[in-house]
């Protein structure tokens, strides 16, 4: 098979799509290699705004990416370099790894990965010895690594801070040593909220080339990780297409791909299956992994009164097998040599909710809190073994139950970073759950979630299409930057202050180029007000060029604004005197561009 | 003018429009002429789901409607025979009703309204010798009308109750006399929360036609009351056709058409200018006008550090009026003249926030506090004279913020019905401020807020759209309802638990029919599974046929959720027996559809 034979994915659309109002940029760390890349703003008024940038590489104009090669291995000499892992032969790679049945005439046929990304030296790394080789063990031992700096930079603290809270297990930094490709980015309620965006293929719809898109469409608008659900076939080589390309870390469950293995029958799992899986994941360098081991044998009657039962797809094959085996879950059984595991590659735990409520009338409920409970004790076993691990949380809650989850969840886990799916505030709207869930999004960050797994329109209907995962992002990231600003967290604001400024003092450009979404927000304004004037006028369609609230309002600004040191009753002394002058002037308190 | 001459609006595209779940019910009052709409959403299980219905008579398949005649004055006969108002000549119609100049050659084309709706009796009715004739007068005589039980009905709560709600001045029923065709409706924050959609011509564009319209589609997807905010020509023209169609109060800022007669000079402004708009309004049926008689002269140097100053249109034509004369607001002078001429129509106070934020920089200062401490002695002079009122509030606020504002503006004004434009949770998303807004709407109206002004996609950018008026309505409509399950109301979560069972029983029609847009929740799932089986399959595109978790957590159910008397450890107790015919059938706890 030649590289030209390889399945490859249509060139990235995101590559050059870079808005005009924005430059990428760096800041360089205390070593040449270690750049960390920003969005800046540059405003017309000549001041600049920086911004986060998950979107990789993509949109640096002096890197040339190729989707056949891969992304840059950004990490790889600082893994060599802290010499604790060693390569190793790997895993044979194997046809059920995409999905072939062993007696499928196309068995033969699995694509060799050499030649998909050829000069990829395909030898996975992992810990010499059985080395926990995790930032977690690093952070315990005060060490602080080129990763720990990296994130300190992209979240404007001090590096120690940020080893501090992964020391504590409040932060996880997710960073297999086989995904050198990524940016470095953390999760936890002390740093900026983040995003996850869930691409992937289903048994019944789309292709690799759709899933690698998405990915970097999603980081695009702003996805901070990403999670491959792919459930078909070619899970494998879709992820290895993933992985391979993507600048943020990849999150996966390998229980859709174990059962995959096992045709789909639950009950024909086991741990051997599940671990090969693990261990074929963590190889090609999977980041993170929901793992859903508190989903417990006696925990499954708790469901059967339930509106709508077990709606976690990895928490139902738990339940199906638990059920048919009537025996304790292997996942649970196996939790200390499956950490020993993750924490060879440093594969970070995302301890699955299988139990998670999939209605309002479930929130809440014995079932989700007796699970809650069981993740809290192999939250600290993962820790005692050096895994990084976050918890991941629900689903459909009401309003007012949504702080407990947190609540709960910050105590009975020790303050490790929650990661929740919405959760959507009401379940009567189906084709708006992006906003349903957006609600309860915004509110259970505030109160301390560390990391949003965004929901689409599509939710509940059908598969995300492009645009499902741009609306998903984006409401996501308003969620979790409004989780941002009620947190207080510092130089959040600054961000809202410089498109207010635009906005007050009309400078259109400036307000699309810092808005999250510059390519709508300039449509919507041109659909009314199509001419490139309109741009720069002194006033907008909503009240039009006669009457300005906010041009009357900036005359009051340069009137009464400019002495800083004057009290409201000094102001108001000068009122009388200003208002003579209006008199004087034709009773006009600015002058209208049109009649 | 013939009435074919006359500008009429398209036929409403409304009428006839109805989903084929939806069906049009009435609850039947006291009287034979309290009919009280509901929606009746019939399920394929045989049960039917009863919701609270906005749409008015158009989608009633028995009901003829015709735009050029106007809705049935429902109300007429109950207004009559309370025998406490007079009909009167009224205001004669002017040219510059209507935005044109005394001077301008088209001063004689005043349109003829009897001609334009023909059979209509054009004389206004007012109290009688300047009676109140307001339902907080009737209210605290302890009369119950039929608005009152009307409302009672349409709520599910004792008419008492609704009564001494409105006694107590904790909600309002607004109600004009002069506008018989609504279905009376009731805003207090001990009822279901409220949805209010802007509409209105401005001076740049939009149609008459498209007003109405627009009036009619909010309504259709939920809207309980509409604003025309219109600032262009036509004013008087557009809000006798919105009026007239309108099965919902109908709001406006009396100030936007003060503002057109004096050519958009706020100087120019006089009460005697206000008075006579304020007039020309009740005559024609407004049911709650905005008033911003908070923004006082000592206030506007408050604004002038600001980030973005005075935002509300109405709040700086108040303050530029003020500076120009530095003289008290004529709005806060002639306050207590203003209560008694809405009184005799019962027009509803909306006592505007002309100093609320707009930007999160600008959250909860002292400028919006000043005026909501103003308000909240405005409010107690309101009802003093037997005026009822309800406050609006912001604006822009972050979400650590908002519980803040409605805890204060509950406490200041006496439990008076808080009115809120969202608030917006941050800045940083022109193009999604519905749901920068949603967000925060659902929070406020959680902790008290009685209706929420819905936001666009628009907001900021340009005029809102037939979509873009849809998507702002469903938007809150979603933020509203979260917010009843939030605050407990009694029945709320019905709605939710009727699509959920659905859901989990694979209901795809009942799912589609039962959710707030069953167009758009059908299209998204006809996207990927287009074909018609696919409705009643038992999986969704999301995992495929080969593995659903709703259904083997159906048969968990089925297996273990029979007996309501068990105790979980008697559930328990039977799986090991339930286990072991698992095996016996092969395994299998459900039998795909496919392979």
């Amino acid at each position: 098979m030649t590289v030209q034979d390889a399945r490859t994915p249509a060139d990235s659309q995101v590559s050059g799509d870079i808005k005009p109002g924005w430059h990428k940029g760096y800041i360089t760390g205390s070593r040449p290699d270690l750049e960390v890349p920003v969005r800046r703003v540059h405003l017309t008024n000549g001041k600049a705004v920086t911004l986060y940038d998950t979107s990789g590489p993509y949109t640096d104009p002096d890197v040339t990416t190729d989707v056949r090669r891969g992304l840059a291995p950004l990490r790889e000499n600082w893994i060599i370099t802290r010499d604790d892992t060693e390569q190793y032969a790997g895993r044979e790679l194997r046809p059920e790894d995409d999905g072939i049945k062993h007696t499928s005439p196309r068995g033969g046929n699995l694509r060799n990965l050499d030649a998909v990304f050829p000069g990829r030296p395909r030898q996975p790394r992992r810990g010499r010895d059985g080395a926990a080789v995790t930032q977690l063990a690093y952070a315990r031992r005060g060490e602080i690594t080129a990763e720990m700096e990296y994130v300190a930079i992209r979240e404007n603290v001090a590096p120690e801070f940020v080893r501090d809270e992964i020391a504590a297990g409040r932060a996880v930094l997710p960073a297999n040593v086989n995904h050198p490709e990524i940016e470095p980015m953390i999760i936890g309620k002390n740093f900026l909220v983040k995003v996850n965006a869930n691409i992937g293929n289903s048994a019944v719809t789309s292709s690799i080339e759709e899933e690698v898109e998405k990915m970097t469409w999603a980081t695009r608008w702003g996805a901070d990780t990403v999670m491959d659900l792919s459930t078909g076939r070619n899970i494998h080589t879709t992820r290895e297409w993933v992985l391979r390309n993507s600048p943020v870390p990849i999150g996966t469950v390998p229980l859709y791909q174990a059962l995959e293995k096992v045709d789909g029958r639950a009950e024909d799992l086991s741990w051997e299956i599940y671990k090969d899986t693990v261990i074929e994941q963590a190889e090609q360098g999977v980041d993170y992994m929901t793992v859903h081991a508190g989903v417990l044998l006696r925990y499954v009657p708790l469901t059967a009164r339930r509106k709508t039962g077990i709606v976690s797809r990895g928490g139902s094959i738990m339940a199906a097998w638990c059920l048919a085996h009537h025996r304790e879950s292997f996942l649970y059984e196996h939790f200390e040599e499956l950490c020993d595991i993750l924490a060879t590659y440093d594969v970070t735990f995302s301890l699955g909710d299988g139990l998670r409520p999939g209605s309002i009338a479930d929130a809440n409920d014995e079932a989700q809190f007796a699970e809650l409970r069981t993740l809290g004790e192999l939250n600290r076993i993962a820790k005692s073994r050096g895994v990084q691990t976050m918890i991941e949380g629900p689903g459909h809650v009401p309003m007012h139950k949504i702080k407990e989850n947190v609540d709960l969840q910050q105590e009975i886990c020790e303050e490790a970073p929650f990661y929740t799916l919405g959760p959507l505030a009401t379940d009567i709207a189906p084709a708006y759950d992006h906003i349903t869930s957006g609600i309860g999004a915004a509110m259970i960050a505030w109160w301390g979630t560390a990391m949003l797994c965004y929901v689409t329109p599509k939710e509940h209907l059908g598969l995300p299409d492009r645009d499902d995962v741009k609306t998903g992002v984006i409401t996501y990231k308003i969620a979790a930057h409004a989780a941002d600003l009620a947190k207080g967290h510092p130089g959040a604001q600054d961000w809202d202050d410089a498109l207010s400024d635009a906005r007050f003092e009309f400078r259109w450009e400036d307000q699309f180029n810092l808005a999250l979404d510059p390519d709508t927000a300039r449509e919507y304004h041109d659909e009314t007000l199509p001419a490139e004037p309109a741009k720069t006028a002194h006033f907008c369609s909503m009240c039009g060029p006669k009457f300005c609230s906010m041009k009357i309002s900036r005359s009051i600004t340069e009137q009464f604004g400019g002495d800083a040191d004057a009290t409201p009753e000094e102001i108001e002394a000068g009122m009388l005197e200003k208002s003579k002058e209006f008199a004087a002037s034709g009773n006009r308190v600015y002058l209208p561009l049109a009649d």
